[in-house]
């Protein structure tokens, strides 16, 4: 009897074209197809929890999938693992009803986008996250962000590429958390940064944004726009006239999508399943 | 007049052979020889603080080299920076007496191995940490590190292929670290291990080691052998008949390079002319 699996997976999307499926075959979702088909014999379509753009991370996607393996259920992970490249890894997988869709049921998402504004970049870091050589004003970003939240029309946080026939959606959170790292290189002539950057901090900082659903390039478009507030370009206060304007110009650049990471997805009450899941 | 300049450097060790010139050029110090005659226009020859082995990384490496050109000093690392891959990095630069020896002067090296003992392997730090699939006994490794401390003769603890008249060094510190990993991927099934590993434990550890000079390959075989006892294949107390027995066979294997950081030197009362240096 076929049953419906659903996989954590985290993977560095570095080396691939994003996570779904095209021609050529560099994407997540083949890699994921061709490790079940080695593992179970079977031609299977996974769904993924969303997509992910081409260059950007994920810490947790789900995936789920129907298959007549009989495999036991705590053995998916290592056996996949084993069948995967390096830079995928399946942290577990359990059995879901069968009704169960990883998009349709996911209720929320978060993202992070992490900004690296030390002097220098940290190069063991610098796939995950995007160096900004300037310090950065991060009172007036956390003010700019406040506007964002709640319910709006996110138009002019879109691509024209946006496929989607309406571009409401609702953020719960967008926080923008420091880091302590303890183990980056010390660096110098700090304090003439004070003098030339009033106002503007140094440091390592993640973006987490949590919504119940995201349009095309939108985190990253919200990252840009708020990496203005931060360098003075704008004010935060500018976050309002943008949202209303509903229209693509009127927001700031597009991020590099290498800082980018899919953090969680939560799905309701009915498939609570996991601590995780 | 010609000045004599010291640049803390880290770099990401993976896709090189190590950092002493060789010929074909894909090496750590032909890289920076190359950006450095790119800036000045000279053929400087560097000194590094020390050696690393293909694939091993550095965090804080030191060089030094004599130079004519008459850029500021504080302008050097942003100018080196621009011409060198982006798996090299250089943090600062100091200008330094003329006798200044940036291997002879070194009076501590500290080096850092990283294993992370979780049931799946962290892909974003992949390529910086050993992934050890089982759990292992922390206390007896620490135990087991207890009996390096102070001078010895590492002859079990070096290659063969050491070329060093003499191999009694001395350990100051040896200490196994717990990092407890804010942003990994929550796993399952954890209680199975208790039963499965009594004594041991899961989690990230750093193993760092002082001392006063590094025989080839000593740190690495060093954390084999360590990870043997972890793993109760031996005793910690085992180290003790290794190192009396002078002899590269009676120690474990030597763990794989990518695990390995340099991770900083230290220069006496007469150098220290910065914080970090």
């Amino acid at each position: 009897m076929s049953r419906n699996l659903c996989i954590a997976v985290s993977y560095d999307g570095t080396d691939y074209y994003g996570f779904q499926s095209q021609p050529g075959g560099q994407t997540i979702q083949d890699k994921l197809e061709e490790a079940l088909l080695k593992l179970t014999g079977e031609a299977i379509r996974v769904t993924g929890s969303g997509r992910t753009d081409a260059g950007v991370h994920a810490r947790s996607m789900f995936i789920n999938f129907y298959t007549d393996s009989q495999i036991p259920v705590q053995r998916w992970a290592l056996a996949l693992n084993a069948r995967l490249p390096d830079d995928i890894v399946v942290h577990s997988a359990h059995e879901v009803p069968e009704e169960f869709h990883a998009r349709r049921n996911a209720v929320r998402k978060t993202y992070r986008y992490t900004i690296n504004c030390s002097k220098y970049p940290d190069l063991f870091r610098r796939k995950y996250e995007f160096h900004h050589h300037a310090p950065l004003n991060i009172d007036a970003m956390r003010e700019g962000l406040h506007y964002l939240l709640g319910e709006h029309d996110f138009s002019s946080f879109t691509s024209p590429l946006s496929t989607k026939p309406h571009h409401v959606r609702t953020i719960y959170e967008a926080r923008l958390e420091t880091e302590q790292r303890a183990d980056g290189v010390p660096t110098l002539w700090e304090e003439s940064d004070t003098l030339r950057y009033p106002g503007k901090r140094r440091g390592v900082f993640h973006l987490y944004v949590t919504g119940n659903g995201f349009l095309y390039n939108m985190v990253r478009i919200i990252t840009g726009t708020i990496l203005q507030v931060g360098e003075g370009k704008r004010t935060s206060r500018d976050i309002v006239e943008i949202l209303n304007a509903r229209d693509r110009s009127h927001a700031g650049p597009t991020a590099v999508p290498h800082g980018l990471t899919l953090w969680n997805v939560e799905y309701g009450e009915a498939f609570r399943l996991a601590d995780h899941l």
